[in-house]
């Protein structure tokens, strides 16, 4: 999806920081980093990770190739030796990662990677690019989703925000939107290349076109070639004439009445009487459709106050530009060279670093094949558990800032959340060809999978993760040992 | 720049609608269509318009293949009719548009479309998707630029915002910040392909991998490989220290510091103190930088309130998110079929359309070669006025919603904004080819010559903008004949 798998997709000082290693010998060095999220997005508890697919693509097309170098050699700032290098190289690098359309939760390694410490480094911007942006639309579309189905009735949720995204052609909110749960989208283009369905029925101008007041001839024209899309906007001139007049159409012509676009008024009073017309006028089948400047917070009042008789949510700028937050704050952070652990430490506790290279143990229950989440631990990445098991032992969840713990006790299941999905560079077992409906499948699962109170929008119940007791005491050596010398050379700062 | 110029960068429903058009005979009416902004963003005063280019490059591309039309077919909602007139067609549009770089205001056109009624139609969310996106960016750019120069000094602005950008690859959002203002960028891609000068110095996951503390070796590795480009990230231990060392290592390898990156705490503080010790160190060139979560607000309140020593800001979240309205509400409406021009009323007066094809006079004085503007008139795109000139009779402005109105007297300057850009589907005079510098060039002097007040960040004074006497006329008689006869048929929603 990128529109080039450029290396140039990074920042500027990745390459003058490569090759000032690569002049003091480190450039080589074995280094890992890992990209996670301190903080979740709309004050919500969970992020649905997006975007791996097209990590993995750049990943595996990474390349500076001669007219690269060249460009660069214009700067008059890199040497010839390190020029070669890069048009010499081959990214090596080994990356694990929580598949796509899977939760994670704060300072849980997304992406974990390991490699030479200029390779690793140098494809952050763009790591953190696509998966920023696509878990960020993929959290917002979950919260929308969620919000269409709070009264346990299933709503549709259509996205509708191609002309007011901020990515070019729309297609990046809109395959993300799906990942998270939208059912279908207005964009043709995403639609064509990523096998999402699309949606649509027809706008003012339609009618407008028609003259002044004539929405039935209008209506007419749109059946006749539509007959099994019948799906009218009805809010041009008067809301609930124009409900009437596509019931009358449908019925002068034969036509089954698909159902109705309201796009503004008051929406959930409008949708109860205009169920009301195409009920008595014989189209009880037919659909009520909203949109208009739709999120989560006005679909749930709609849905659990208000009593509206909506069927379908079309969605768009809220969700397709993630209005109440529109960047994730991801960050891609050093956690060991050359096998040695290293902490970040801050004046804000939350932002003290966890040492060393680490990976996640999801803990569950399962009854009558439905898991529900427990809660996460993370844990050294050299930690000795399989992909997937019972605990042997009662494990201990240490929360990293203020120390409180949670006990999984022995038998409790897990699953390990990182996997392996590139190694020497090149992605490996498949997570590129995934079909986009078993990822948005994953993340519907998932998200039904949390306690409830980690579902709620805003001041959500934080899901519990905590570090292992091996790594929360890794943590606090480090921290002592940094600490206790040298004062004035405690790291702090983003 | 678009990801691909895909004809199926549109809404479904501009398909459908083609389709109804055209079993009805009506799809190759004479159509205007016109996009504008009905609100100015940030609550700003005015608007930089940027992505023209790419909007001409999608036009001209536009063109629906086989394959396009086979996968339509398998929807079973369109005839062989109307997908073999589609898989024929040229589009045959003329459009008129405001140059990239300049300004607009509320309800002026930005872009103008006429030609057949279809095509003048399903190009509309691909033409508002450019639009909106790039003009956002470059008018939250502007802001910023302004910011950094409130005090009269002249310092510069970098955009950093790759890493957390909506658009995959960032290239969007760092080609409008520069058509904005900014100076440079730190994504190499943009660099790269539209020559936007790339700046960078390193991370804090330089200095850690060098140990803990052992920020003088990383510095020394820096300043060696990077002579040229010695700037230093001052504040992973301790900042005022780091400043120090990085005057150390300069001046032992008889290096010239370049300057320091603050990147947390107090930065206008630490910039005083930065700057003393770079001064006394005998480094008066070395330059101030600062990044961490800026806007135009945290920027102004630096540099005219607390006396910051800051050289050059580099922003990136908020701006490459335009974090605080990161939709621009752009919208593209019918106005006139077969000549006759349409209103859309609505209950909100400011939502009512001006009726017919529009074009604008921009009024301005002219000392010692320098403008300023005076206010903006929207005008028939039939009147008699040259694409420069003097009035030759007095001009008279109302304001739509409340019709105050503004007079110019004779002789007053204007220029009329909308240019041919495209026509019969081609694009035309060169405005795909302009250089990005002379762009941004446009921007600048156009915000340059914008009376102080409009400026200014919060509750701007509204540049006058209005009708003139001709078309404040014919939307208050479409108004009233519409309004009499039938108050049920007024048109209203967005």
């Amino acid at each position: 999806m990128q529109k080039t798998n450029s290396p140039f997709n990074c920042d500027f000082y990745h390459l003058t920081m490569a090759q000032a290693l690569f002049h003091d010998g480190k450039h080589d060095e074995d280094t890992t980093f890992e990209l996670y999220v301190r903080k979740m997005p709309f004050k919500g508890s969970y992020l649905v990770t997006a975007g791996l697919a097209d990590a993995l693509e750049w990943i595996r097309d990474w390349k500076f190739t001669q007219q690269h170098v060249a460009w660069l050699k214009t700067h008059g700032l890199f040497s010839d030796g390190f020029l070669s290098m890069l048009e010499g190289a081959r990214l090596s690098v080994d990356i694990d990662a929580i598949p796509e359309g899977s939760l994670a939760f704060p300072n849980e390694p997304i992406l974990r990677v390991r490699g030479k410490a200029w390779q690793a480094s140098i494809i952050e911007s763009a790591l953190l690019n696509i998966l920023n942006g696509q878990s960020l639309i993929a959290t917002k579309a979950s919260r929308v989703v969620t919000a269409a189905g709070l009264d346990g009735q299933k709503r549709s949720v259509l996205e509708f925000g191609l002309r007011r995204a901020q990515d070019d052609g729309g297609l990046m909110p809109s395959r993300a939107a799906f990942v998270g749960g939208a059912d279908a989208t207005s964009n043709v283009e995403a639609g064509f290349r990523y096998g999402i369905p699309v949606k649509g029925t027809h706008a003012h101008s339609f009618i407008m076109q028609y003259g002044n007041g004539e929405e039935m001839a209008a209506f007419r024209a749109y059946a006749k070639a539509m007959p099994k899309n019948a799906v009218f906007l009805v809010d041009t001139y008067d809301t609930l004439q124009g409900v009437q007049n596509a019931v009358t159409v449908c019925r002068e012509l034969g036509v089954t009445l698909g159902g109705v676009r309201l796009d503004s008024g008051d929406m959930a009073a409008l949708s109860i009487k205009a169920r009301q017309i195409m009920d008595e006028g014989g189209f009880p089948g037919a659909k009520v459709f909203a949109s208009n400047d739709l999120d989560e917070h006005t679909i749930r009042d709609m849905v659990t106050k208000l009593g509206a008789k909506i069927d379908v949510f079309g969605v768009g700028t809220q969700l397709v530009t993630a209005a109440d937050q529109p960047a994730l704050g991801g960050v891609y952070k050093l956690k060991s060279v050359a096998g040695i652990p290293l902490i970040k430490l801050s004046e804000t506790p939350e932002k003290t670093t966890v040492p060393g290279d680490t990976d996640v143990l999801r803990l569950f229950t399962e009854e009558g094949g439905k898991r529900r989440f427990l809660g996460d631990t993370i844990i050294p990445a050299s930690a000795n558990f399989p992909a997937e098991g019972a605990l042997e032992t009662a494990l201990t969840s240490r929360h990293p800032a203020n120390g409180e713990s949670v006990s999984y006790p022995a038998g409790t299941r897990f699953t390990r959340l990182l996997t392996p999905v590139v190694r020497n560079g090149k992605p490996v077992n498949g997570h590129m060809e995934k079909p986009l409906t078993d990822i948005r499948q994953n993340a519907l699962e998932n998200v039904a999978a949390l306690p409830d109170e980690a579902r709620v929008f805003h001041e959500a119940w934080p899901y519990p993760t905590g570090l292992s007791e091996e790594l929360y005491g890794l943590r606090e050596t480090l921290i002592k040992k940094l600490r206790a010398p040298a004062p004035a050379l405690t790291p702090k700062g983003a």
